[in-house]
């Protein structure tokens, strides 16, 4: 069942309502679009289309016009807020607007990389679920349990945790064999499922190392895996659909910049949706074949 | 020589000036002040005086008076973002404002344990040393070089790399052996000792492992640690200064709680002031006894 909701135009009271979306509703809309295309929020300043500068709040504009002629492709949507924190504190209320613009259909991931001490990250957990109203935010594990703790906590939310990701930086530490022979990045979805469900545990899995979806999946049944890195980063969408469905689909392919900036001109929202629904024909495609 | 700047109660001109603390000038205030105490400043709406609630911006108000008491006491602050985010938009006009205050004999950390991929990384360096005017940035390294390089290549700004954090979620994973044994925080230090230089890398170690200091200090001879966890975390200052010290002391040790909260009255200010001074004392005891 999806969920029911018909404030979703009203960002105090989607705050109020707490519609969150659960596991179940996320396959819902997957299987109702087709989809399981998360688009990136991420408006840099420099390229942003001449048909938005007009406006009073460029950056909300362009998020508008590219949330309109997407949301029927996509089943979420990621702003990561170093874009929006790059704007000043204007740039927090253009988050919230964008976030309230959104609605009750798609999951909404804070893409924050946050964790800090416990009484700390209490407060980062307060600041995107509460003000914010996102459903989920992507953690950075190097702190520890009680760094990710605060936010698989709070009901009815998710956290996105890192584990390998899709920069080349990937290689540096998150690659590094233990002392048993395992990468890091194997040891933190373990410790973390210790203190997550698929419910309210999601992992950062980079399209980049296709290679690896097997094994991140024999590792993690059933944990959604949120997979950027395909379009500009170059990753591979078929084999990472292949080897990391499961039976409620289990992965949510991120595209940034391929889709939003897919034209610069003043029909930039078609082009996108032109980018959005490639990747949704090749998903449909990709779960007729492969989810089990 | 000090740094000479007669503009530094303008946020604006602080931004234009760029009046940047450097490893010298830092040591400088270490000898002045006989102190290398580091402020915290997290304000929890809950735990403010009722002194300040009438103000226009009580975090804001709570602020200054903290760094009015203080500022003759430590040579650095650092506002943990998560406690200005939590507040919403008006919060990061509160935080722009509390940095623009502390004016230019202080170091700035921006406590924001950023990390992301590249681009996105240098949207975060934009932000808090563009916007913010902030000298430094604490940072997470699970996401590896290009994660870290963005703020390191900002000329005249700080990296500040968490390496083994104060929290008990540090056993998680930074104390992990590697393949060769060392422990994954070993691995992270000597990694960004590549990247960056005793004038642009610092890393955070907590005061509640004591016991590894002179260790740190073996892989690190000249970077600068900064150094969490005294007072309500707990942490032994004598043995963290006897081990940690190097030649331009080296260490900046971080208290929060224990200074902006040591009383709750209208006195709350002079309380913060005497708990700073008594850490200060203990500063310029352990200056004397050892540096070498």
């Amino acid at each position: 069942m999806p969920r029911i909701c018909t404030y979703h135009h009203a960002a105090s009271l989607r705050r109020l309502k707490q519609c969150n979306m659960n596991r179940k509703d996320l396959f819902y809309q997957i299987r109702k679009k087709q989809s399981y295309l998360c688009i990136g929020l991420d408006p840099e300043p420099s390229k942003l289309p001449a048909a938005v500068l007009s406006a009073a709040d460029p950056v909300l504009a362009f998020n508008r016009a590219i949330i309109d002629a997407t949301r029927h492709l996509c089943v979420a949507y990621k702003p990561n807020f170093a874009f929006y924190e790059a704007l000043g504190p204007a740039g927090w209320e253009t988050l919230q607007q964008t976030i309230a613009y959104i609605g009750q259909e798609h999951l909404i991931i804070a893409d924050a990389k946050r964790g800090d001490i416990g009484n700390t990250s209490q407060a980062y957990a307060r600041a995107v679920f509460e003000h914010l109203s996102a459903d989920a935010i992507t953690l950075a594990p190097y702190m520890g349990e009680d760094s990710i703790r605060p936010f698989l906590d709070f009901p009815g939310k998710w956290g996105v945790v890192l584990a390998l990701t899709s920069n080349a930086g990937s290689n540096d530490f998150q690659l590094s064999p233990q002392e048993n022979g395992q990468p890091l990045y194997e040891k933190v979805m373990r410790r973390c499922m210790e203190w997550g469900t698929p419910d309210n545990l999601m992992f950062v899995c980079g399209a980049t190392h296709p290679e690896k979806f097997r094994q991140l999946r024999s590792i993690a049944p059933d944990h959604f895996f949120l997979v950027p890195g395909v379009g500009a980063q170059g990753g591979d969408l078929q084999a990472v659909s292949r080897y990391g469905f499961n039976s409620t689909c289990g992965i949510l392919v991120n595209a940034s910049r391929a889709v939003i900036y897919a034209g610069q001109g003043d029909d930039f929202a078609e082009k996108a949706a032109a980018a959005a629904q490639a990747l949704q024909r090749e998903m449909a495609a990709a779960l007729a074949m492969f989810l089990p």
